[in-house]
């Protein structure tokens, strides 16, 4: 007899019930050919959600259910509507990228889970760029992605009409946006008990930063577009941590920061990312020089990942300019001004890209959330001297925007602060 | 006895059942004494909306409700939905502009029908300025009327939370976002049925338009922005047939175009129609240079509103910064970075303005919806000579924006304008 399960409110689920939740729902339940044999397993370690699997022979899901606090600090509360989001960005999104995310099973809307594909045999790609894995096929997918995703959701593609109702669904995600809009554009740069960093090597950087008025004018100026420009429906939260990689599949996981923003706010995070992930290298060579090859190759694949997604974005816009932007009728296929103006478009996103990447790096070494990349270096003066080179690309990227016209550029710039001679 | 009134689906009222619907509501029987003596008179002469005043000795109230179409094209089907937003725009907005708007009684949800002061002896304002009444009060109370209705609204002084909420009230007024976005951005500058123009002497100009295609990608860069910019809740059809006035007081009117868009469209809408109306002013003249002096004083109040709206909305920047951008925290009182960071962004959005005016001052010429400004001017070769002057500024305001550095820079352009001889 299988017991029925049927909470009429929000709980976070023991590992108990689990056996008892899939039973109950018939499109769990047919995941598997029986299910006397299922084992259950937590394994979260996010701080934000309950993650378990659940499997036997036959099949192995996944099941992610949001708390309503912040797991390291219980007196942040946040909303359990979150996974909604998460829900509802999948479903959108799924029609164009549907290869690049887990298949979704079920949105449980009392207890908020989301039932979805357990990955195998894919990692979380943070980690597998901490161990100096290649992913050869990562640049083609992700960029195709981006594409996509930003296209697909823009004016570019979607009438006025239908572009509103969309960030109808996304525009009550506020306590997702607020945590970005604190933790990234404002505490950073302020004196905020939240605020962490490498102590003592990279404390007068800290302080340097706080101070710099023009530095807090142009993360502010970057704030305000966050809050006010509804270019596309963003992930809201790409880094590496929100990917799972294999050497041959690239997977999107946790939207659950989606809503309507600027472009570059996702190509940024994604570029912030690997960035950082280049600048630790060093800090994780066991033998001097060891990591010579992968760090040129982190290079190689930020510089493809921007080649194709640019590609692959005109090529959207050439072919399916269906949206109220720029409307057909005035203007003749080809028409050269149009070309000229689309070459400035994507100059503006690069350049967008180039300052909300910048902010991603000065949020993961002065702020409050880390990223393991440099935290999981034990030494921390050689922890510090690369996260000192990262913040001081971060804060070019941020003051002089403009001098970097091309993704060549970057790639200039990040070899020269990784060879620079750091005195902390 | 009463007629019990009740209708349990909208229909167009019609004069005879006025009375009833008066007397059935208990907030607008009570604005008069006694009920038995109400005069009902239609008086739209709009194309949106049946209009009709209620009065008596002790009262007079004025009752405006929407129809289904397009009056002038039965063919073109109207949400009803609009009065919604105009009766939740004067809601919004009422805390700080209340003296500027006409007293609000009723709205009903069923009717759709907006019941409200009837003002007297106030006259639209656009009749006013074609029969050349000054208006010595109006550029200090339009000004302050802008700066509050813009900046309270924006992210200077909503937190994000409370700016998306409101953004959420108006994110569905999409069919009258789609009118402007189609016969502002789009339709003039190509061949379309409903255009209108001057003809033969401006015929000329229309096809130059339609070719311009730097013209073109402009218009529809002001587009995207329209559709994409969320700065405040905008009145969005600002022009002086919006406006009601007698020589000491100023109150807005029909907001039903309410949508969160980009400020410059409100400003700009607004200096556009005193612009046209400057320029129209010789088409009136039954007498040779007889509205000299009045075309100056013209001029005049379009500088002084724009001076005092910047002055008033810096100023209720500096004193109630209470919104998520630029938050306090970073910045020290009087911080020149900040001071500096201010001008510019008034002077993006002066740029904005021209812009904007730009694009509604060609609509108005060259597009579906004329203004009485230029239409009542008989003699057909006045008309147009007039049009082209206004027009040609207007070219000149979305090509060479940025040449206009200050409000000065447009009046003395405006100067020039209006002396060039043309030949049509």
């Amino acid at each position: 007899m299988v017991t029925r399960f049927k909470p009429n409110k929000y709980k976070p689920l023991k590992i108990n019930e689990l056996k008892k939740f899939i039973i109950s729902k018939r499109n769990l339940k047919k995941l598997f050919k029986n299910t006397s044999n299922l084992e259950v397993k937590e394994v979260g370690d996010g701080n934000l959600n309950l993650v378990f699997f659940i499997e036997n022979k036959h099949n192995s899901i996944c099941l992610k259910q949001p708390l309503p606090y912040l797991r390291v600090l219980k007196d942040w509360p946040l909303t359990l509507k979150r996974s909604y989001y998460e829900y509802e960005y999948f479903n959108t999104h799924k029609k164009y990228v549907k290869n690049h995310f887990p298949k979704i099973y079920d949105y449980d809307e009392v207890l908020r889970s989301i039932t979805m594909e357990k990955l195998s045999p894919h990692i979380i790609m943070r980690h597998g760029l901490i161990k100096g894995i290649k992913y050869n096929n990562f640049a083609e997918s992700i960029s195709t992605y981006l594409a996509k995703t930003l296209f697909y959701t823009s004016d570019l593609y979607l009438t006025a009409a239908s572009k509103k109702n969309l960030i109808s669904k996304f525009i009550s995600n506020t306590e997702l946006c607020k945590i970005t809009e604190d933790l990234i554009f404002t505490d950073p740069y302020a004196v905020n008990k939240n605020n962490r960093w490498t102590k003592p090597y990279l404390n007068k950087m800290k302080k340097k930063i706080e101070k710099d008025e023009k530095l807090k004018i142009i993360i502010s100026h970057l704030k305000l577009k966050f809050m006010k420009n509804t270019d596309a429906l963003l992930h809201g939260d790409l880094h590496t941590g929100s990917i799972m990689v294999t050497t041959k599949d690239t997977k999107v996981i946790d939207p659950e920061f989606a809503f309507y923003g600027p472009m570059g706010f996702d190509t940024g995070a994604l570029i912030a990312n690997l960035l950082m992930s280049f600048f630790s290298q060093t800090g994780h060579e066991k033998k001097f020089g060891e990591r010579k090859k992968y760090k040129k190759w982190l290079l190689e694949i930020i510089k493809t990942i921007w080649i194709k997604f640019e590609k692959k974005f005109l090529k959207l816009w050439e072919t399916e300019n269906y949206g109220d932007a720029y409307p057909k009728v005035l203007f003749k296929k080809n028409s050269k001004k149009m070309i000229l103006e689309k070459k400035i478009y994507m100059q503006n996103l690069f350049e967008e890209t180039i300052s909300y990447a910048g902010a991603k790096i000065i949020r993961r070494i002065y702020g409050f959330a880390h990223n393991i990349d440099f935290e999981w270096i034990e030494n921390t003066k050689v922890r510090a001297n690369c996260e000192y080179k990262a913040s001081s690309l971060a804060i070019e990227m941020l003051k002089n925007t403009n001098s970097f016209k091309s993704i060549n550029d970057l790639i200039k710039a990040a070899k020269i602060n990784e060879n620079m001679k750091v005195k902390l």
